[in-house]
């Protein structure tokens, strides 16, 4: 028996989560000592905290979404690592490292079905375990397939991608991937020192500070030959001013909305007045999820941005907070963007 | 020298185009008597009036569109069919009947750049020449092609479309195309009589008249299911409840949005709330010009459609008025949704 502590979904948050209401943490004994059949005992040492799990803590039966709710009074879950203590399937052995789905708790028994949603990780560079939740992980693979699923690269002679929340995990890398390809990049962040960051560390054409530019002014000054791919991650007025802003055919990649996510139940959602464009220029508007593309990059994705990181040809970020106790008021940060880099928490270093 | 009646240009509309000030008849000598190299004269039997065309009536300098604005004090001009009266083009001879890119005028002659526009129709079954205009003219390829092109038929088991301005002459087609590859047809009109039109001689498996209705409890009660794909010829509320309606995965071929069309210059376009559905369900909206998609599809449309049309497969309406000095009352109609069917022109018999 170990004493394992969790991070419980207690209450449907209004507006921004409030750590310690809307996620509690909680203690309970775990017997470890044990795998069920086809199953495994681990030890969690990371885990990713992304802005769609602000879209799973929600009444279940009042939207439709790709991922489910989380359950009131049980430990939410998503991406994350962890060290395989007892295995009782034959793809894991004692002392892997896995990443999956992983539910937040430090000590965990998986039964055959939820072992399924792990993997191995295969680490030939010998890189630090953060990597693989976030560069390596869901929101690195994210940027990397739905980049070439949906947007289309080089339709056009030399095309400008705007990408929002640029400096975050996703943001960050489909800049760099866009850099590689040769499009033009710009990016919009929440402050001066992202911005920076952007421009001087990720190799970006320009980058803006949306809470000091407009995007309408600053997409007409900074993008005057009107963009081909807009990478949206905020949606609202943003998206309403790259719509004016592009080009005939253009892409958008709709990765997330988070300036919509975080509203009180009575105020009401952004309206989008220049629809019309797509119409008339043409504009393919598409959403996705990870797990519906994902596997046929992952591959590939693995191979390229592992051997980038060696070779340090891609620049990342991390965000790290530590302690499962500190996960809540983390998660909080990095909904309103106060997080510099990927958003991680660590449990434990082994 | 003949005197011929064109359908002139004269002021940019705010709001619906008037008869008389936006649109005037005026008329002048054309020596129809030689073609100049490479070009033809042409006697114009018929013209299609089209939504898009509200379009192309503005002040080029504001809107990227498509479609190239009109030019002040000019012809309109748009998609029609003529006889050849005169050629200097090896591609066409005196009588035969030719489609295309048509000047509104009762004769011109064309050079060489502007009969390239024009296509021979290849018509075995001998159909009416009014057909070459509706349904299988540019109305019917945008519909043939659109459907193919965007809406991925078929991704899951027993797919719904639900289709807007549905027994116009695009979404007439859209739906008895659905129906043939086995879906549930869906459509809105604005009359009793068009709705009953649609499912008593169109074969749709539902229809409401939105005037009535509310297009967000039509969906609900019409497609409980909730729709795959949605063929948009309307936009606006419509739209956002369409959104509101949809399946993950559903796709929406945008291929007009007429409720925005008509706006004066001081209304504002309808603010739509929830494209965060876009990222949620996966939706991809998109939009498109029969220019680009339609040469890969033409040539099996017009095999298909004429063989259906010859059998009596198909049906279709047209609204057809007589006299180039009533084409903008019944350009007019159209925008207001009075015609019943495809809106054509006819200038003269033959």
């Amino acid at each position: 028996m170990v004493q394992s502590k969790s991070v419980v979904y207690a209450k449907l948050p209004d507006g921004f989560p409030v750590p310690g209401e809307t996620l509690v943490v909680e203690s309970k004994d775990v017997d470890i000592s044990t795998a069920p059949e086809g199953g495994v005992a681990i030890k969690v040492l990371l885990v990713s905290v992304d802005p769609y799990m602000r879209g799973r803590m929600r009444d279940e039966s009042k939207t439709t979404s790709y991922s489910s709710a989380f359950t009131l009074g049980e430990p939410i879950d998503g991406g994350g690592l962890a060290k395989v203590l007892e295995s009782n399937n034959p793809s894991f052995q004692p002392g892997d490292h896995v990443t999956g789905l992983i539910p937040h708790s430090e000590y965990v028994v998986l039964d055959a079905q939820r072992a399924k949603t792990l993997r191995k990780i295969h680490n030939p560079y010998n890189l630090p375990l953060e990597r693989f939740v976030g560069v390596l992980g869901m929101p690195g693979l994210t940027a990397y397939a739905s980049l070439y699923e949906i947007g289309e690269l080089h339709r056009s002679e030399k095309e400008t991608i705007f990408i929002t929340a640029a400096s975050g995990a996703v943001g960050s890398l489909v800049g760099q991937l866009a850099k590689r390809e040769g499009l033009r990049v710009v990016g919009s962040a929440g402050s001066d020192e992202k911005v920076k960051y952007l421009v001087e560390k990720l190799g970006f054409d320009a980058a803006f500070n949306y809470k000091t530019e407009s995007p309408k002014e600053a997409l007409a000054k900074y993008i005057p030959e009107g963009l081909d791919i807009y990478y949206d991650n905020v949606g609202g007025e943003t998206l309403e001013a790259a719509i004016d802003n592009a080009k005939p055919h253009a892409r958008f990649i709709e990765c997330g909305m988070i300036s919509q996510y975080n509203r009180k139940e009575d105020e009401e959602p952004y309206g989008v007045r220049n629809l019309m464009e797509i119409v008339k220029k043409k504009l393919k508007i598409q959403g996705f999820i990870v797990g519906d593309i994902g596997a046929k990059y992952a591959e590939q994705f693995q191979k390229d941005v592992q051997k980038w990181l060696h070779e340090g040809s891609i620049t990342y970020q991390e965000d790290v907070t530590v302690g499962i106790e500190n996960e809540a008021e983390g998660f909080v940060r990095m909904l309103r963007g106060q997080n510099f880099g990927k958003a991680v928490i660590k449990y434990a270093d082994a």
